[in-house]
């Protein structure tokens, strides 16, 4: 049995995106990758299902969206849910170490077309979780999936103004005024 | 040169989906759809750059979707303008002829993850048109964002229904009333 390895996925994305950035995520084979971060090839695959899933966590930003929704204070109505979600995920996953890393991580999957693919269904995969996390605080079917829309549009828009200044701005500020925004703007279609 | 075929796109299409029925995406060579279609593989890739594109269309839905937004009436407000361009998909794409093979497209698609993907990058492509038209109408940016997500959101929502019924139901028809419900929970998010 394989010895357990801390840190392992971790370890494969910082490999992975310094070997697609030197030499394109085409010309990398998953091999190379499990060098780099001295690891095997089985480790990759035990949290890995294929090469392009190494820049998109294997589902933990799903994981993380659920629980924030689950954990909000429980008058919350959904976007302000969805506001303490964003919360979250600014305090475990873009915190301010992280921010030059997911611009260089973006820069990637700008490139290629079936990274973008990628990404485009991770995108589809956060909405349905946070319609079905929503919807299991008893908010309707159809708010449940409106609010996952405009939460998600907030989420994009907070993410890209995050990754691409070099401010001090906080992830989940930038969420919360992104939200404020959308809602606003919402009403004035 | 290649010899002007009538219909090429739309003939290769229907070979795709009875070959993808009947024995997968997987097992399916382009070569073998433009056998079944009567063409060459050169005519193929004169219309698709890759296999999966033939279930697509290759952008002319995002074609349609300016062009009914463009031809929107001047006074429509931001909604409003969605509500006409998706007028014009029901007359000219989503017609009461395509309802079972839309069914059947869908359900092709539901069973392969590449084609998933494929689809997850066309909604984006889609929303991204639909953002760019109505800020060519002086939306601004913002809400054009906003108003194109409710819009594809109300989209979907329609296309679901048009496809599954067996009724009478104008694809036009259910997208206002998928619009109209879409509005309604925005302000209760």
């Amino acid at each position: 049995m394989a010895r357990w390895q801390p840190h392992a996925p971790e370890r494969l994305l910082v490999a992975a995106l310094e070997l697609f950035e030197e030499r394109g995520y085409e010309n990398t084979t998953v091999v190379e990758i499990t060098e780099r971060a001295g690891l095997t090839k089985s480790t990759f695959f035990r949290h890995f299902p294929d090469k392009r899933e190494v820049l998109f966590g294997g589902g933990a930003m799903t994981g993380l969206l659920r629980e924030g929704i689950e954990a909000a204070p429980a008058g919350a109505g959904p976007l302000e849910t969805v506001a303490h979600a964003l919360d979250a995920i600014g305090r475990q996953a873009f915190t301010s170490e992280r921010r030059e890393f997911s611009a260089r991580r973006s820069a990637v999957i700008a490139t290629n077309p079936e990274l973008r693919e990628r990404e485009a269904l991770k995108e589809l995969g956060l909405i349905a979780a946070m319609t079905d996390a929503l919807k299991h605080r008893g908010v309707p079917d159809l708010t449940a999936r409106v609010t996952a829309e405009l939460g998600a549009l907030a989420w994009k828009i907070a993410y890209e103004r995050w990754r691409d200044t070099s401010g001090r701005a906080d992830f989940a500020e930038l969420a919360r005024r992104a939200l404020a925004e959308v809602r606003a703007a919402s009403a004035s279609c």
